[in-house]
């Protein structure tokens, strides 16, 4: 199968908006490879490099790539096939008035830390301790209904999502707002804890191999990102608050759930007091976010 | 092994408190099984029997159970080695003005719906769905420093932390703040989500056995639980709000990599951004509670 390449420098956005262009538009199945760049845009290459404010233009995300047939209310289909770091090493850093921690006085900001890739153990290395590699992307989401949201803000688009379930093995569902759908991603990272705690995982260029496809006038509508990890459903939500984040994670999942057994809102908001449960993502950026999951068993496809 | 039994009608408490009076005297590495009921006193029986509000004395924690030897500063571990339902059914309730969605107009409050237990499967049902038991004490501690707590909320010396981990094959470690530490515990369910998001999950007598021992004059003082689950050390904290809450626990969770690998605050936050994270034990109670995830590979017994 021949799998056509889009790479940052093809073009790459700062922004989701309504109005990006495409670079590229994929056919509805379609499956390719998104080349993108480290989050900092390879200006941090040594513990000497320090970040003294947060860049102006950060994320990039290679694309938009338009999918044919994408119409506004459905829903964009991205199976990641796999993610696979693409230099020779990552880095995590502080920056001041960023982090979970920035009021700290004990944490420096700024602070960088290079983290060398090891291809033959499939590890990074921080200070001569072994992480696995297990690639994150940190942005990815659609053209926005109205709003232009920077690629390092998170909201029902997708965006700045932050999600260590965003990865080779993950479907991820985005409510399409614009014609084409307008898919951009980057913003990878070689580990990530969730929470993001200190504002970045080891931020690391990737090739993200993707199928895209169109669902077609949804028998279940999407408001926001919705995944399917190997073992479970999850809701995603992001807001100013975590408090806020998962009272809309818990509704959206209330909704799926009161669909598939067709249980009052009541039902299903306590069976999801049972399983799965919520998760964070981040707690870093602009608005937060936070995941629930469900158990595959207990949810089929909603579309 | 003779094993000594400590049940809610030897003694239960509905708060901690510095002077709780043991109703048993362990000895420094006795195993011990603890015997709960379950968090409504079993006063719900039936899908009829409605929660109009929280009752005054609820989350019955079995003991207090003094540990031989045990100090303030001292830290108490508790080996958790089973927890087994002991009754037929476990029960999952809203009650006005309690959980994740208390405002949600589509969802009843009160609303009751009883879970069967069914042993052949180790499953409890939901309304013909079957979710398998997987229990878990909702309320574990010792007597406090210095407050009175109620325990229906958690803080720094456990109380109602509804944190899924603790449960068979998890050791958890408390500070001491009274002398004999006071353990006691409650609240189990037969299953319950990450969030606990209405409020309950399903609520259950069980059959806790535990060893409890003491770690004398420790070379790393906690100020939180911390636990040891099969997998990973998590540090756990409650506050007001998620962000405060996460914020400690990352605190936590710095000072036992920094300590254990020579770092400095800043490469323990930036390591703690890579691996595990943050995850959400409940989101319901008067005080929130998460925790901070390290795979056990980079942590080794703190103490």
């Amino acid at each position: 199968m021949v799998r056509t390449t889009i790479s940052y420098k093809d073009g790459h956005i700062y922004e989701f908006s309504p109005d990006i262009d495409p670079i590229y538009t994929a056919e509805d199945g379609e499956s390719l490879t998104f080349e993108t760049i480290d989050s900092l845009n390879k200006e941090i290459q040594s513990d000497d490099d320090l970040l003294d404010s947060i860049p102006e233009e950060v994320n990039a995300a290679t694309g938009p790539v338009a999918v044919e047939g994408a119409e506004p209310g459905d829903v964009l289909k991205v199976e990641i096939e796999d993610v696979r770091v693409n230099e020779a090493q990552g880095r995590v850093v502080t920056a001041p008035g960023f982090g979970l921690l920035q009021d700290n006085d004990e944490i420096q900001h700024p602070f960088t830390r290079i983290t060398p890739v090891d291809e033959s153990t499939e590890t990074i290395e921080y200070d001569g301790i072994d992480v696995p590699i297990e690639p994150v992307i940190g942005t990815i989401g659609v053209a926005t209904e109205s709003e232009t949201i920077s690629t390092l803000t998170p909201h029902d688009h997708g965006g700045n999502l932050d999600t260590t379930d965003m990865t080779g093995g993950t479907t991820a569902y985005f409510p399409v707002f614009q014609e084409g759908g307008l898919l951009a991603m980057g913003d990878s990272k070689a580990a990530m804890a969730d929470g993001e705690m200190c504002g970045t995982g080891s931020e690391i260029g990737t090739d993200i191999d993707v199928t895209v496809s169109v669902i077609d006038d949804p028998e279940t509508s999407i408001e926001r990102p919705l995944i399917r990890t190997p073992d479970a459903w999850k809701t995603i939500a992001s807001a100013e608050t975590l408090e806020d984040a998962v009272a809309l994670a818990n509704e959206d999942l209330i909704d799926l759930l009161a669909a598939e057994h067709g249980m009052t809102p009541t039902e299903a908001y306590t069976f999801s007091s049972l399983v799965g449960g919520l998760e964070i993502s981040q707690v870093v950026d602009p608005l937060v976010t936070v995941r629930n999951a469900c158990p595959a068993e207990y949810l089929s496809v909603p579309f």
